[in-house]
């Protein structure tokens, strides 16, 4: 594959790739790229493309497409997580769980979450970053759902890592998925309330453990998600 | 366990422990500790204790024990790792890496690393800040190793993760660890070269693939922390 990064852009139709100017920035002007040389790049929703450079416009670009291949997406893991104070740690997240592959993030806002409200639009541009850098076809889906949105997901193969004192299934013996996404849901600094485990249980959750040692909201999703690495 | 942080000291004696000005300025000035409150405490070699809080000086404080027990630390995961741009990326490393509970961390300059000098002390304040945050008993050694010593450790288990040609044996099918500790080596930024990786072959390691994406260093040493975690 030509180059370190993948570009994305959502922009292709026939043989003809349009690049915004974000993507102009970083392949045009960081990295002085010039037409006629080879990139690779992808839309971000399972199509891997080679071609070259075309024409160099002041914020944008484009590329003719020389090869292109379709990447299937299995069935895979959905990260669903409480809004946690820190954006840094968030952000930090949404990069690492994009390159281990993951399906999607839900962020929803539980008791504990001392902040409810989301930059999706900065999350979104992290995990195209991450992307890139990490060459995968397919970005992670990242979206704000309400507790009760999430808990009526039409899903079966679902888990709840909460702290409490019932010890759930260890992350480790985990069967590999299947035919179906697989959905956990991880807790906010303070972790879920029990009225939260509760309804979560009662709507189909199973309880998750991972491990002995009390991990931050962040290396919890981190974790989950390096246990699903595609 | 009470309170949200397990403190640390390596000054235990008998039912006595003694706290440096950094576990001061933590539990006395920003959680406004006082003489009789209780508190968890661990000297990071296993030893977990209870106990209350007695003498607060000016910068330190003492604690008087109430009940201890010894945590047990099996055979775990080695990581070595070279050493990236990043400082930033290292601490996010250590961090995530100490959560999960590796035993260990090895910093290694390889022929691709951009920057050989390391922050050692700053590494290990990390450290500790996230053993005491996840309640954990054992504090990671963190060490600089050159890379000829790092291939002569007396290690069977040992896997090397590089993202030459060859496919390796997949982090999803080992199998957990045994008798033994397991190191898993990563690569820097620029990965290693061809040469690195048949010295590396040649002193026993196997060759480790983490999966189909390409993962930045920090996130390829959290994955392999994540599938081992205690």
């Amino acid at each position: 594959m030509p180059g370190h990064f993948t570009f994305y852009t959502e922009h292709i139709e026939g043989n003809l790739a349009v690049f915004d100017a974000h993507e102009h920035r970083h392949a045009i002007i960081a990295l002085r790229y010039k037409a006629g040389d080879p990139i690779a790049f992808t839309n971000g929703k399972g199509l891997r493309c080679e071609g070259f450079i075309e024409n160099v416009r002041k914020d944008s670009f484009t590329a003719q497409i020389s090869s292109q291949e379709t990447v299937e997406q299995k069935p895979a893991l959905l990260l669903a997580c409480g809004i946690i104070k820190s954006s840094d740690r968030m952000e930090w997240m949404v990069e690492k769980c994009t390159e281990c592959g993951v399906k999607g993030i839900y962020f929803v806002a539980t008791q504990a979450s001392e902040r409810t409200r989301l930059n999706l639009d900065r999350l979104r541009k992290t995990s195209i970053a991450a992307l890139k850098q990490s060459h995968g076809a397919w970005l992670p889906q990242l979206e704000e759902v309400n507790w009760k949105t999430l808990l009526a997901l039409p899903l079966s193969d679902k888990y709840i890592a909460a702290l409490g004192e019932t010890p759930g299934e260890l992350l480790q013996h985990l069967q590999p998925i299947d035919s179906a996404d697989r959905l956990i849901l991880i807790g906010p600094e303070g972790d879920f309330t029990s009225e939260e485990v509760q309804q979560a249980t009662a709507a189909g959750y199973k309880l998750l453990s991972l491990g002995s040692l009390v991990l931050r909201t962040e290396t919890a999703a981190m974790v989950a998600a390096a246990h699903h690495i595609v």
